[in-house]
């Protein structure tokens, strides 16, 4: 199919996209016979644009580096909001990356449940709808024979999630087990060279790896939305989002860390799901000494990992960025070319 | 679609697809859609059968079980050789999974262009076909409208090529540079932990990881071709399987592993294929010391891993195993699922 894009949101994730869509354009389409237009971009304090035949996305990224605001361009119809633009435009694919909320997963989930409703596929980055209704809008999904996908909720553009529901499709998961937060993982890690828990802290803020409220991370909040996520898709569990039980590295000291490296271990904050012999699954967010010898031990700084366990397979590991705009961009494209590829015929 | 399965060849990969195909039917039904029936197996030395509507695969595994052939098997039509099979079947799908000879190709390449003439899809975990004439199947598969995978010629089923082939596509892969052979791994890790180089191949060989005549792993041309595979397919390469420069792990010492040890090192024996600036292709297999902190460092055993260089993620690495029974049969089935998926409507 030729896909007509809108844009529900144009912050840092969805520039990202857009660069790679300007840098990329020509191969994607004679690599991957992926041909598309950006119709619509409606950003709540940037500025919307429609254009029926396509917007100038090049112009559009410039000006808003330039001044913030998508207000300068002149080209299409201006000021449609966000759910104009799902209903009224041509766009037949919708890209959710609007604000974040995990409290009530709004605007976010209405957008969605729109889209689907007038069969338009859904692309998002937005953990909102998929901690908060996933198994809902998926059968909405099905019910309209449209796709909707959200591999950045996980691992930005580690493609963990799609690892596991598709490449892994009945290698019998019965565990995944990983580290799905770079900032505690980068707090660790400095404390292991030598910093208190508060220098770490601090350096992360410093470096844009810690917000200035750090709760989300540092309590193991953001790890259990991300193996919430995991265990209620890749393994069928129904888990909701503040059930499993969840510890963060607050308590972690210095001592700790050194004690544990003696006996051959590091400290981790792993977030872990696994299925049980009832056929239920179980999640947790722990922080844990591990082995050096495993592959977990050894992922320091930002970096993410997970590892699921199989039946047919073994212990099978992804490891990469699990943040940042290039790479949570590319989340995006990664599930609208593995749109394009299943809708091909 | 409904898929009519026919084995070519029923040896070791073949029954581990078989395993998990009667232990999962039910579930593959429900879980992704996936119906199917094995139709034929033909093999040149256990026997072959053909049933329209479909063998009894669990009878069929017991009998080559307990007697190794098929030939007390009775219900269809018997002796059927691969040609034929190919041919006169009702099989959609063919599984290449005879014997691998990586100088003529054959039969395996014949086996898939008569398939594919034939509109039928082609998986495989045979190197032969995809070592020697890959560009020229894919050309044929597309002429003629149907998918050839063979995801289990390069880290059996961990999913390396399928990571780069489609999860990665648009990333921007620039490099992939790996451990892609689990016996010389072993012996590099058995070295480490005191044994010289003969006794670790020596056991290497007991445990069934090293072949008799171990000279296709030590001296690096397994390596060589999974490289080779891996540039041709994900990174657009047009190499010759034995181009590259390529160097195995004989000359490697017990001194110099410790030596590196001290250094913050690890020698392994890497398999590495570079996009240049010209957009030419380098792949090379040669002994790296690699630095401890990376994750490639810390693959031990006979445990496989490959990292992938991008302009949009950095760093990827997949770590999984690259041998054995299930994990290759399962390579089959991945294929065959994700063939399930983008043919589902």
């Amino acid at each position: 199919m030729d896909f007509n894009i809108a844009f529900i949101g144009f912050g840092v994730v969805g520039q990202g996209l857009a660069e790679i869509l300007v840098e990329q354009e020509q191969y994607l389409k004679e690599k991957y016979d992926f041909n598309f237009k950006v119709v619509a971009i409606s950003d709540t304090i940037k500025g919307s644009w429609y254009r029926r035949t396509g917007l100038d996305l090049k112009k559009l990224l410039e000006l808003v580096k330039e001044t913030g605001s998508l207000k300068g361009y002149a080209d299409g119809i201006e000021g449609w909001d966000s759910l104009k633009t799902i209903k009224d435009t041509n766009a037949n694919i919708i890209l959710e990356v609007a604000w974040t909320d995990l409290k009530t997963g709004e605007p976010a989930i209405t957008h969605v449940k729109t889209a689907l409703k007038l069969k338009k596929h859904v692309v998002m980055t937005n953990k909102g709808p998929i901690a908060l209704a996933v198994r809902e809008l998926l059968d909405l999904a099905k019910k309209n024979d449209v796709e909707m996908r959200y591999e950045g909720t996980v691992l930005s553009g580690t493609p963990a999630l799609n690892l596991g529901l598709y490449n892994l499709a009945g290698s019998g998961i019965t565990k995944a087990k990983g580290i799905v937060n770079g900032t505690t993982n980068y707090i660790l890690t400095e404390m292991e060279g030598g910093l208190g828990y508060e220098d770490a802290l601090k350096q992360a803020q410093e470096l844009g790896y810690a917000e200035a409220d750090p709760t989300a991370d540092v309590e193991g909040h953001d790890a259990l939305g991300k193996i919430v996520i995991l265990a209620n898709t890749v393994m069928g569990a129904n888990l909701s989002k503040d059930e499993p039980p969840c510890e963060g590295i607050t308590k972690i000291t210095a001592e700790d860390i050194i004690k544990a490296k003696e006996e051959g271990f590091r400290w981790k904050l792993i977030a872990g799901a696994e299925l049980k012999d009832d056929g239920s699954v179980e999640a947790y967010v722990r922080p844990e000494k591990i082995p050096l010898d495993h592959p977990l031990a050894n992922i320091m700084g930002p970096t993410n990992a997970l590892t699921y366990t199989t039946k047919y397979l073994g212990d099978v590991t992804i490891i990469g960025p699990g943040a940042g705009k290039a790479p949570t961009g590319f989340a995006l494209l990664a599930d609208i070319l593995d749109i394009n590829r299943v809708l091909k015929d």
